[in-house]
């Protein structure tokens, strides 16, 4: 089978390999699609060094099927379509007792700290296994993962009916959100200064807002009749973006920090305290999450189909990952690695 | 009857005036206390000359006995003891009418942005009081608008029984929220440098901890089994406290900014997704929440004797703020209007 291996500097090799059989409580899938995710990204640009060893596979959105099982798996057979759940907690640890294993204090992400899903077969422990419904199609079910954040998210913020949402930042993960809370029963606003991802926004169905042409606050006021919005997502890590987020809120307003901000950013604590507003931190996903997620994509709630730009093969995983860093007109790349199993 | 004028520069004038007597639905009362809290101090240094106007009679944490009732009051007569709940809200705007009249988004401020307490004789609204039961000390009532403070954060973290809360920063607010929190049953550390203020807090019962030469990282690990504490309230106002509370925090802890930062702050964005953290803002109080800590002061609760520092006849104002100034051995200090009255 083909892997397509991340060298370090950028580059990846893609090179044939022995499938690993499944050991016990493993189950060997065939890979189908694997979305490349802004964290992938991040990988090649030498950003997560410290945590990935090269020659890595790397990729953590896919969906694939059961090809064979090991000893002593009984819920899962040869031909079940599956998604994975990238998420190794210890099981031990003051979060994971309690019982927050998502966030677990040695938590490993397979996909960055193990090898990910950029190969034709791939062998994993039974456990990170998601079913996905025969209907939901192997592209759609390859969006399970990032919409898993995105229900985490809104769940985190405990989107109300009614309730007026900002998102600020509109890529892939702004828009599952903007389109989950949508579901939730919100009314919706997506700013995003790039025009490209605003037109996606508008052919799912949603509001936008251009944050360079248009004053975001003006507009909020007139929006909201001068009380903010109940949620804003930060999803554009910029600190304007924050600030943005940070002063559309009304009082008690929740403000969902999703961008990961890798160093201290100035955050204006004298509106939190004015307005009493709330930051919530909010990473990956729990089970109930990705499940919920699986149902979303499999009632055809969340118009999947807009938001896959391009599919490319495995043996182009380099240029896919040329494509989505120049971001030009790219929202979300899957890798397609059914080709010449 | 004598009043206290704050008239710029640090600088106070005590003169006498002609009590106001009380119009329909006011009240006139005889001060008995007057706290002087940090926002008092941040006046006279000059930081909120675009809220106050010079001569003004500042203080908003008393006590006292109404003396005389205007037309359509009912609820009160002369002889009974009170304190003012200083917040003036308009009723109409959108925090106000979805009940969070304390943020009112047109908020006054009584002893702000209008006259307040430090005089012989005060004249306010009906609706501001609050009743103090006979049996309570007016110099423990005088800790009344403190306490609610304390009682309204400790209720925006929603500490339960049995959690573990380190207090950062261990001045007048940052004490009664660990008394306060203590009473709710929680497990409470406070962080504190100034040694005086320390053993103050070790009289109230409360655990310590000299951030200067103890590691707060290492202690918090070796009080909470490396998971970190539940809740957090940043009462310290500097850029290392909420640094310190923030990393202090377990998987979902709370932060709770209670000091008043008026730029921007640098916040580990970074922790707060790692951890799921919550920071949480928390301005003044709700009714309930005087009325509460009108509660604790009557049942002894709260060891407010051992906060009071000093107790000054309204002639010697201007004195009592440059011992609150100099910061040495001092936490609250009560002007006493009732002489020479």
């Amino acid at each position: 089978m083909l892997a397509a291996l991340y060298v370090g500097n950028g580059a990846f090799r893609v090179e044939r390999q022995e499938p690993q059989p499944p050991g016990p409580g493993e189950v060997r899938l065939e890979v189908a699609y694997v979305g490349i995710c802004g964290t992938d990204l991040h990988i090649t640009h030498g950003a997560m060094d410290g945590r990935v060893t090269v020659p890595a596979v790397i990729g953590h959105e896919m969906s694939g099927t059961v090809a064979a099982v090991g000893e002593a798996v009984s819920r899962w057979s040869p031909g079940d379509h599956v998604t994975v759940m990238p998420l190794d907690w210890c099981g031990h640890c003051p979060a994971c007792t309690a019982g927050h294993q998502h966030v677990c204090q040695n938590l490993a992400f397979v996909g960055i700290d193990s090898g990910g899903a950029m190969r034709q077969t791939w062998t994993v422990s039974e456990r990170l296994l998601v079913r996905l419904p025969p209907a939901l199609g192997l592209q759609p079910g390859a969006l399970a993962e990032p919409l898993a954040v995105a229900v985490h998210d809104v769940g985190r913020a405990a989107v109300l009916p009614g309730e007026r949402v900002l998102v600020v930042g509109g890529g892939p993960i702004g828009l599952l959100i903007a389109c989950v809370a949508a579901v939730a029963g919100a009314d919706v606003v997506v700013s995003e200064p790039n025009a490209h991802r605003r037109s996606v926004t508008a052919r799912l169905g949603l509001r936008t807002i251009d944050p360079v042409t248009a004053d975001l606050g003006t507009a909020v006021d007139s929006w909201t009749g001068g009380a903010g919005v109940d949620v804003a997502f930060e999803v554009s890590g910029s600190a304007a973006g924050l600030g943005a987020a940070t002063h559309a809120l009304r009082v008690r307003g929740r403000l969902v920090v999703v961008a990961i901000h890798n160093q201290p950013v100035p955050v204006d604590l004298f509106r939190v305290f004015w307005r009493e507003l709330e930051l919530i931190g909010a990473r990956v996903y729990e089970r109930r999450d990705f499940e919920r997620a699986v149902e979303l994509l499999a009632e055809g709630a969340i118009p999947a189909g807009e938001l896959i730009s391009a599919v490319e093969p495995l043996e182009r995983t380099a240029e896919a990952f040329q494509a989505l860093a120049s971001g030009a007109g790219v929202m979300k790349v899957l890798i397609d690695c059914q080709v010449g199993r």
